[in-house]
């Protein structure tokens, strides 16, 4: 997370809070949604309209906001106002109450505002198959609209936290020769299973001036290097949702060239931060995985590997009892759907988050070397492990964050609501 | 495993005893490859060739004796003569001289018995990456073959467990017109995850006349429907082996018509009441969950929703916690890889192992039903669940047996070596 320089261009480190984005106001209020009486409902609010993007689950049975916002983002991709975040309640699995509760979310938030209810963004997150408490979600759009600020933006992190035990926010500024705007952004999710579903929402917002099209192929290519690139268990949401606004409210455009470039690398670092966050935060982990998987014959096949170790029961358990049991990796590799040779596998692990040509070589050739048990077990009782294994097949990468499974995730997904 | 009768063929409920099977010898013996001190090879050997059929592992990254008995298989179908088991080593990720292994242990076993090397299948299971240790089998296999007893069988059985806490064995005696024979197996595997990759090994045997096409035929199908349906976590170990073995030595000629049915349902009796011990016996299991997915499109649309559920980590800690989380069970449905509307589908959660159309509805047409919490949870208490999820979509079905994910599991595969 160093400071980039492109040419005449500057990208600040990332900063983990938000003091403000040009353009944009922000609030979270209590609406009474959770028991706990916590801050449960957030308002992201635009001066004017904005260019939007967004990504979504790819889930069939996805929630009802998820299909209004798909629906908004075709209608009116470069009239967004704003987005509104409730937690505790999920709005999936509600059937056709569920999209009208959506739409009616959607249309008080207009009402609030001044504007028209396509221009808003509806987020949920909670509990499956329950229904939106309507009355409370009016009382909090109200309160919401009154509360803005610039500076909202920390209790809106907060607001939308489930099992999280941590905010996730992170912010870049960038410097050009055409002035200077920010990137910023809030998520939740801790890992990608969480008690009743709670899942995995960010909300980017950035005073640059892009269009929608262009704002929506830079997300797209951030989201694939950060967001795509954590897993947890392999659990995929109904309600997973990251959606950017761009205010232009800086006046700088980064339509095209250096400044597009520079944008991306913005938009990335503020995606990376907020995704390495939720996996830090996952629930019950205690060590941080970074996977390479080298050497494949295809950027597909290098993914489906690193996701089938990624999601290994046997891989995780074994990381959580910092045992370096490499034949669990190798085993998970060869199940992957891939046509790995067992005789070109190269495997080797290493402290810290280390690049891909650095660690201790446990397997050549499919076959262990005479590396030292203990220099092994050394690297097994870091709280950051970065494990590669080349395939021999090709030059295709994969790199995956991810975690160990532990008796606390058991604990957090077993007696939930016991 | 009520007795079934076949006109006037009679097959018996299944024995968990193994006396004897006509025509076979079995001994165990502690050769010290386990430090423990405690049964570590078992030799099952025919009097005279038997016709053979397996089943192997679809993991690339196979282990020496897999690939040895795929050899042996090929070679020589008509004329096997024994199987000889280790424990505590896997012989996987050995390369060649992990190959050079196997095939001087069975060199061994048919120097002792006084056959042909290729008469002879081996089978390992425990640590990957280790080599065998040769004077230790060398003298193992001249200790069994001097033990070799009919009714040796129960060692044997103990003999090839790892982190199993039971051992599993199955027999039924099937009575037909033209005679009496058996069909007993011996069976290992805590689930198909377990320190350092024990896996699931079963051995065969039945003194039916069958030849050794027809008796791959009948394996196949059973194993379809017996060990190919069970799962406690998908990991996918690198020794799977099923070998069957028919001595003929009943006389009753098994090879068509009602016979060939009657053997078939024999032979999946046996099967299924070992895999069903493996379930049972899995890593912490304290839940056997009977999934029925129903209304696919197509048998392998069923299969890939049923295994995907079966290995969601989200469903099954929510198991552990007998919590009726059935949105859990939908969103896993979801990103099965399978076109499934959300709208169309069912859930039934049913106590004990019930059928298809049993039990309390908690879903219809996508959305939950007015069910009362209290019937699921009291259902969620039980130590047996069944599950039923239909699709809407076609007549396909997939059953699937598995388990919960628990803080055992996790302590048996996080703690193992440290």
């Amino acid at each position: 997370m160093v400071p980039t320089v492109l040419d005449t261009t500057t990208i600040s480190a990332v900063d983990t809070r938000i003091a403000a984005v040009p353009g944009f106001r922000a609030a979270a209020v209590s609406a009474g949604i959770r028991k706990s009486g916590r801050l449960d409902m957030a308002l992201i609010a635009a001066d004017g309209p904005c260019a939007a993007a967004g990504v979504f689950t790819t889930n069939c049975v996805r929630a009802a906001p998820v299909l209004l916002d798909i629906a908004h983002l075709k209608q009116n991709p470069a009239g967004i106002r704003a987005v509104v975040v409730n937690s505790g309640v999920a709005n999936a699995c509600t059937g056709q109450r569920g999209v009208e509760d959506a739409a009616e979310t959607a249309r008080l938030v207009a009402g609030a505002l001044g504007c028209a209810a396509q221009d808003v963004f509806v987020m949920s997150t909670g509990v499956i198959g329950v229904t939106l408490p309507m009355e409370k979600i009016g009382a909090g759009v109200g309160m919401l609209a009154a509360g803005l600020e610039p500076d909202g933006w920390a209790g809106a992190s907060r607001a939308i936290m489930t099992t999280d035990t941590m905010t996730k926010t992170a912010a870049v500024r960038v410097t050009t020769p055409g002035g200077v705007y920010t990137v910023a952004g809030i998520a939740k999710g801790s890992g990608m299973i969480a008690p009743y579903m709670a899942t995995m929402l960010a909300v980017i917002a950035t005073d640059a001036a892009i269009d929608a099209p262009g704002l929506q192929t830079a997300l797209s290519a951030a989201n694939g290097v950060s967001f795509n690139q954590i897993v947890v268990d392999g659990d995929m949401s109904t309600n997973d949702t990251v959606i950017a606004l761009a205010s232009g409210a800086s006046g700088v455009n980064v339509q095209t060239g250096a400044d597009r470039e520079a944008f991306g690398a913005a938009l990335t670092a503020v995606c990376t931060a907020l995704a390495r966050d939720i996996v830090l935060d996952g629930e019950g982990v205690t060590k941080f995985i970074t996977l390479h998987v080298t050497g494949a014959p295809d950027a597909a096949s290098a993914r489906q590997v690193a996701m089938t170790i990624a999601t290994s029961p046997l891989v995780k358990t074994a990381f959580f009892g910092c045992d370096a049991n490499w034949g669990r990796i190798l085993a998970a590799a060869g199940r992957a759907g891939v046509a790995v040779n067992p005789d070109r596998l190269d495997l080797w692990f290493a402290a810290g988050e280390a690049p891909e040509d650095a660690g201790l070589q446990l397997v050549a050739s499919g076959t262990p070397t005479d590396y030292r048990e203990q220099d092994a077990a050394a690297i097994m009782q870091e709280k950051a492990i970065t494990v590669r294994l080349d395939l021999g097949l090709g030059d295709a990468v994969s790199t995956v964050w991810t975690c160990d499974l532990s008796h606390d995730y058991v604990s957090i997904n077993g007696d939930y609501r016991s």
